[in-house]
């Protein structure tokens, strides 16, 4: 029922995007929130992955030996390092917070419950539960408040940072401060959600954060440690981060890695995925050193790997026809896998309509009605928890418990402690309150390892109760992860499953496998990870056995799921309108070449070029990057006398178009210039006679390029309405890119000479000053331009990328697409046969939306 | 005192490459396998795993619809779903037979061992197990000497090819069935070898040759299922195939999955990864559910993951104080890490001195005296177990076995019953015996499970002699891994940690983790993996606390025994002179540019060549792949006149020149097209006015470009020693690459055109004509030249691959190689600034060797 109920909600939800027309689809990029479909939006900038190799930065290179190289490769150990640990002992912080406030509730509430069970005064119970539970989510909303961007699980955003997005404020230590203690207070206060998301969440921020040494946030935190201040190092931590948090969260350090790995765009890159891994033991260490000496007190023992775990999955020893899992039941998983994709499927539904409504109705209003909203979700939780409990719970006996040997005593003895009584004496407890008043946790626990029965009316209620309110609850201004709502949901459906073959059929089957493989199933279905999901739920379970059925389980889940909709994570970063990029094109895109979906509108620079346009430039466009170019003509010879600018121009131009004879020469002459110390010598001489035009031989000058720039002096470089047709397409030869934060920090340092000097007077800027104010440059706008001299010129290149990678106009999409994400790319220029610039690539025009559109105009023109 | 050996032995080793002397370096790229250093050999190709998108590829993309797309996915899913369980089965086979040859061994010797130590008969037993031994080794030597490059674990030739180098011969067929049947008997025979490395080699291969559906070495099996017929689709199924060995060999799914990832060069692609991922699952439950069955009679159960397990690590329950390691014990663990990569590089140091020593003393001589040299080894090796079970052994107490619960009754049963009591009554167990005269993987079991104490003497001559023995054995002509021997040979070592801390230090510690932290720690010593090593092992102990000490432990030992010399693997894979790449360039090499390290003498052709000039080219020179490339010289409009094959040139010529204008017209003509249709009539009857010169209007032709290709017709593109210099460096504008087989196909296929005629009269090639031969291609020497006319005219340009990436002179050395080990290119062309092409980097040119002797003249040119 529930998941036919899926299947037409969904299939509305995912196909109105067809129902798009071409006009539409032309103005793609523009933020539409108001409509239902939501477009990727512009404001996004990438991250940059790709080096700038300029000459600040050979300069570097210069002084970098392999000693060096070597110290700087043991200064990144000890960071990732300290990151893993750092992020080990902030899951310890949630621990042991969310534990000590839990317990706190749950003893003052049971006690308050088994007393007024006698007394009738049950409502005053629920009035103390209610008020708890309304304070705590209070504190976690107004910090939510503080910094919005710390809301919800964080793994959409990080999903985000590591493709290559930049979202503003998600590494910042505001958010991460915010993130910790919200979801303490979140979790504590007993709405449905989990606390396994936001320290993924606040590992990727330890790790962005803490090798900069430095706040902004808190200015008073700025040690001078002027090393990884680039987006490149910074992403590597951020993975490395991101993976010590998933394995602080399920003590699964190989999932976290390779969870950093399904997310990051990056290319398998042998060196920092070895650091990633040391990282997460690191953490996954950490917790559980600390863990085992606070709760057993027992230190030097790691006894507890991650904050969620699953338990010991065995056996009763002895019984030899006992199987955790057989070929037989391979089957049922499959259907498991296929029911949790459907429901998953309908989750996501659901969850995605509630955030449209909420982006539309509730976003634009006062803050406060955000806060109205989570105290509405905590009261309505509160309520549910406590009428399902005292209402609907069946009394079960405890009897079935006692049949366990000594073995699983001490497992048991925990499980047993945790059962709850409500109303039923004579050794039952209730079932309901059982799976309600207890941590979550500690529920899935019950599920997996509770071998008394539960029943099945009770497992069902308690699914489509928890199902609709962690629904709800997820996208609520509290910072709220999904991964145990997701499991406890799953776990009593596959323990309901379990239930009905054993009772019903007479199945000789383990039920925690079964609870496990539904849990496995429903969050396959909601979240559509793949391997890293499947390694996360191997490594909780401690039971390598479990591979096959959970991977075919999560496989199946995500086919059935990917059926109707995007995974909930994929979902959220649509409705932000983030330029994701996927893992690859469709087939098809491979109709379009890179000139198909290129942005042709530039905005150039010149290699010498004035400040007065330089400014105009950047203060009349948007633009993170303007390729240098020098113009490209035949025959203008004549025009290249006595101009200084022109000539400097010109000479950039001549040291660029390397040809092969003057390689092939400089080759010939480096191989023989050791044998032969004369030929060295006249070598020397020469240079020594034309030191500006070094090596300028005969064979070169015979073979001098005749291509020299158009003197088209001082320009104004932003195309303008006024423009011809050919001032607007005049070829123009490509030499390098340049970034506007690098433009912007060139005036600011005032790098410039004058007309009538040589540009080797310009100031030099090394590598760490031009770095130095990394993330976030100054703009334009803030620059006075009364300190500026209009007239003087800068010579941008040995500031700009001279050599980004490049594609040719005829260069299929997917080997763009592939360039582009691969390499983790912010601008890809296209370059013609002839060397001109015809177009750039971003992000933008690489989004599956926009793709999309061009398919359709491609099969329209045709 | 081993270890003071090795480091001197070793710093010889890895230092003697210091003497070369500039002059040496420059004739980099030649075989000296009599010299003592070998260079990498210039013989080996590369595989290609970019896609090249002519336009016989277009035309199959043209009729490629998302729904031929998915089934073209489903058939990969079940490709790799047969490779999984094909490996599976194979590894069951070698795993039954050897099952049944040592226990028929064994039994058979030792029941004569037991008759004979009454009767003194003992030399009897010897022969009986000599003779037994030598037949083995005989049999599975000869294989080796069918198909040479089955010898070895088959390790370094996998991971040269995942590294994209093709070496001939070991993914096919006969190597396979050489190589299990070769295993077999290797093991069999009683040589210090292990069959993990041999199972993941025939993994690959399975993954290579299944999806082909044809074999070279079997005529017969011919299928037609022309798909995957590309190096590209190839290397991904050899992938999946070597992860399901991995899958197979170690019960570790995830292991292999990162094992294919670590040694394989492509990018992180997650589709491929989930499906490598399903791959090993399928090899490893495969396995598990044969085994279950046919060991245990357990059908439908899964109960032994790998064919190597290490049995559970688990403390005596009750026994509160024991732990399976605590914080103490990883001070230690670091301390066996040292040991283990001082071990390991010893090891390392010898053998390759060793296969140093075989390749010029014993493989240039007649090939039965390598089979001569496995037979002295197996004798050797049955006369060391023997003697030293018969005289070295000592007597212990089988008392301490007792002290287990019933817990793990189950598997002392089995570690009890292996067992050997040579000589020993009363109780007691010949130690010595029990390690030598069990399979190596019983043995490891007893050293990880057995309570009884092994006597600190036994243990270290086992090491000693088992150390020597083994170093000896890799590299002898039988197939033989490398990974069994040197976990016994560390747990032995670990187990003798254990006793003197246990005994002499009276410390609380878990015998089993030290014996395996020595077998994890001379392993890595020797094979220097790390992050796929790490989780092999996590996986094959079932136990994720295991983690950290195990990655500590690598890390520590991968760390030492790099400071001497490289791990086996690589120094076997350098001794093959294949130009293996690695991870990333050194920092330092970033002073070079791709200018530096290019190939600028080049050969080439034109989009339109006549038979005979292609012929003599293919004839003439040994490349892989030409440039497509005009001349690009100002005012030779002139010459233009009247030619058809000038003409062709040129058109091509115009339109890969796409300009920023007519691109830009072209985008906003289709834009427009839909709401307007007025304007889209006017396009539509331009076109029917020109339809040769499509798109030229008034703004076109006011831009067009004035370069026009030089009508040097029909030249024999091969530099001659008659040229000028002049001719030899002529401008050439860039335009594709074409692969030798290609052109050589277009000749067969006689794919040409007359003089007369238009280039629209060429026949057209399909796509699957193009890859009929695939992987073998016919040789250009084997073309019948009579059936060709020499006048006729061939038309590359849509066979050529028109867009491959391509960088710019200036490019510096780190991301010229990042672009070519993660694209997994085969030839990158180095094209400057205005699109002319003036050098060719390939794989030579980027090995460590190469780049380190430019380095070196880079610094005496300065």
């Amino acid at each position: 029922m529930a998941c036919c109920g899926g299947c037409l909600c969904c299939q509305c939800c995912c196909n109105e995007g067809e129902t798009r027309t071409p006009e539409e689809l032309t103005i793609l990029g523009e933020t539409r929130e108001d409509e239902d479909e939501i477009l990727p939006r512009k404001d996004y900038e990438s991250l940059d992955y790709d080096r700038c190799i300029n000459e600040p930065f050979l300069e570097v290179l210069e002084g970098l030996d392999n000693k060096k190289a070597r110290r700087y490769e043991a200064i990144k150990w000890i960071l990732v390092f300290a990151i893993g640990v750092s992020t080990g002992l902030t899951g310890l912080f949630v621990d042991f917070f969310v534990r000590l406030f839990t317990q706190l509730k749950f003893s003052l509430v049971g006690q308050s419950v088994e007393e007024c069970s006698e007394n009738g005064c049950l409502a005053l119970s629920l009035l103390e539960l209610l008020a708890l539970n309304m304070v705590f989510v209070f504190i976690s909303s107004v910090l939510v408040l503080i910094e919005p961007v710390a809301a919800g699980s964080g793994i959409p955003e990080i999903k985000s940072y590591l493709n290559g997005v930049k979202i503003p404020g998600i590494v910042r230590l505001r958010t991460f401060i915010c993130k910790v203690t919200g979801v303490l207070f979140a979790v504590a206060g007993g709405l449905f959600v989990g606390k396994e998301g936001p320290m993924i969440h606040s590992g990727a921020i330890v790790g962005a954060g803490l090798p900069q040494f430095q706040s902004i946030t808190f200015k008073k935190i700025r040690f001078h440690f002027p090393y990884f201040r680039s987006d490149r190092d910074k992403r590597d931590f951020v993975s490395a981060g991101a993976a010590a948090g998933v394995a602080a969260a399920f003590g699964a350090p190989i999932g976290g890695t390779l969870f950093s790995l399904e997310e990051g765009s990056s290319f398998w890159n042998q060196a920092l995925t070895w650091k990633v891994l040391f990282c997460s033991m690191s953490a996954t260490f950490t917790l559980n050193f600390f863990r085992s000496g606070i709760n057993f007190n027992k230190w030097g023992s790691f006894q507890l790997p991650g904050l969620l775990n699953f338990g010991e999955f065995k056996c009763v020893d002895g019984d030899k026809t006992c199987h955790l899992w057989t070929a037989v039941d391979l089957a049922f998983f499959v259907l498991m896998g296929v029911a949790g994709g459907l429901l998953g499927a309908l989750f996501n539904c659901i969850n995605k309509r509630l955030a449209k409504y909420r982006m539309r109705n509730v976003h634009p209003k006062a803050r406060f009605i955000r806060l109205l909203e989570s105290l509405l979700v905590c009261m309505v939780t509160t309520l549910v928890i406590f009428v399902a409990s005292v209402t609907l719970g069946e009394c079960r006996d405890l009897v079935s418990t006692n049949n366990n040997t000594s073995t699983q005593g001490s497992v048991n003895e925990e499980v047993n402690s945790t059962i709850r009584r409500f109303f039923c004496y004579n050794n039952t407890y209730n079932d309901m309150a059982t799976l309600f008043f207890n941590p979550q946790e500690v529920a899935i626990h019950q599920l997996f390892h509770q071998n008394a029965t539960f029943s099945p009316v009770t497992l069902l209620l308690f699914f489509v109760l928890y199902f609709f309110l962690s629904c709800w609850t997820y996208g609520v201004s509290v910072p709220s992860g999904l991964f145990v709502p997701s499991l406890l949901c799953g776990a009593s459906l596959g323990r309901l499953v379990a239930n009905v073959l054993k009772i019903n059929f007479h199945m000789q089957i383990y039920s925690g496998t079964f609870a496990l493989i539904g849990a496995a199933a429903f969050l396959g279905g909601v979240v559509r990870m793949t391997i890293s999901l499947t390694v996360i739920l191997i490594e909780s379970t401690n039971e390598i056995t479990y591979g096959l059925p959970i991977m075919i389980t999560l496989m199946v889940a995500k086919w059935t799921g990917d059926f109707f909709n995007k995974g909930i994570y994929d979902i959220h970063i649509h409705l932000k309108g983030v330029p994701l990029l996927e893992w690859e094109t469709e087939v098809e895109m491979d109709k379009l070449t890179a000139s198909d979906i290129m942005e042709p509108n530039l905005t150039y620079v010149y290699p010498h070029t004035r400040i007065q346009s330089l400014v105009s430039i950047l203060r009349t466009t948007v633009y993170h990057a303007f390729p240098v170019v020098t113009e490209n003509r035949d025959n203008e010879k004549e025009f290249m006398k006595g101009n200084i600018l022109i000539g400097n121009n010109i000479r950039f131009k001549k040291s660029s178009v390397l040809t092969r004879a003057g390689e092939q020469r400089r080759r010939c002459q480096s191989m023989k210039s050791y044998p032969s110390s004369e030929l060295r010598n006249v070598c020397d001489e020469q240079t020594a006679v034309e030191p500006a035009e070094e090596g300028q031989d005969i064979l070169q000058q015979m073979l001098e390029r005749r291509h020299v720039p158009y003197p088209n002096l001082y320009p104004d470089q932003s195309p303008s309405e006024e423009w011809t047709l050919e001032e607007r397409f005049r070829p123009l030869t490509f030499h390098g890119l340049i970034l506007r934060s690098q433009l912007v920090n060139l005036l600011i340092c005032g790098v410039c000479y004058a007309e009538n000097q040589s540009s080797a007077s310009q100031p030099r800027l090394s590598h760490s000053e031009m770095t130095e104010d990394y993330p976030r440059f100054p703009d334009i706008h803030d620059l006075d331009l009364a300190l500026l001299n209009p007239r003087m010129i800068v010579d941008v290149t040995p500031y700009m990328n001279p050599c980004p990678y490049t594609v040719s106009p005829n260069t299929c999409v997917s080997q763009v697409f592939n360039l582009f994400r691969t390499m983790g790319l912010r601008h890809l220029p296209v370059v013609n046969a002839v060397g001109e610039i015809v177009g750039i690539i971003t992000r933008h025009n690489l989004t599956h939306e926009f793709l999309v559109a061009k398919l359709r105009q491609h099969y329209i023109t045709i």
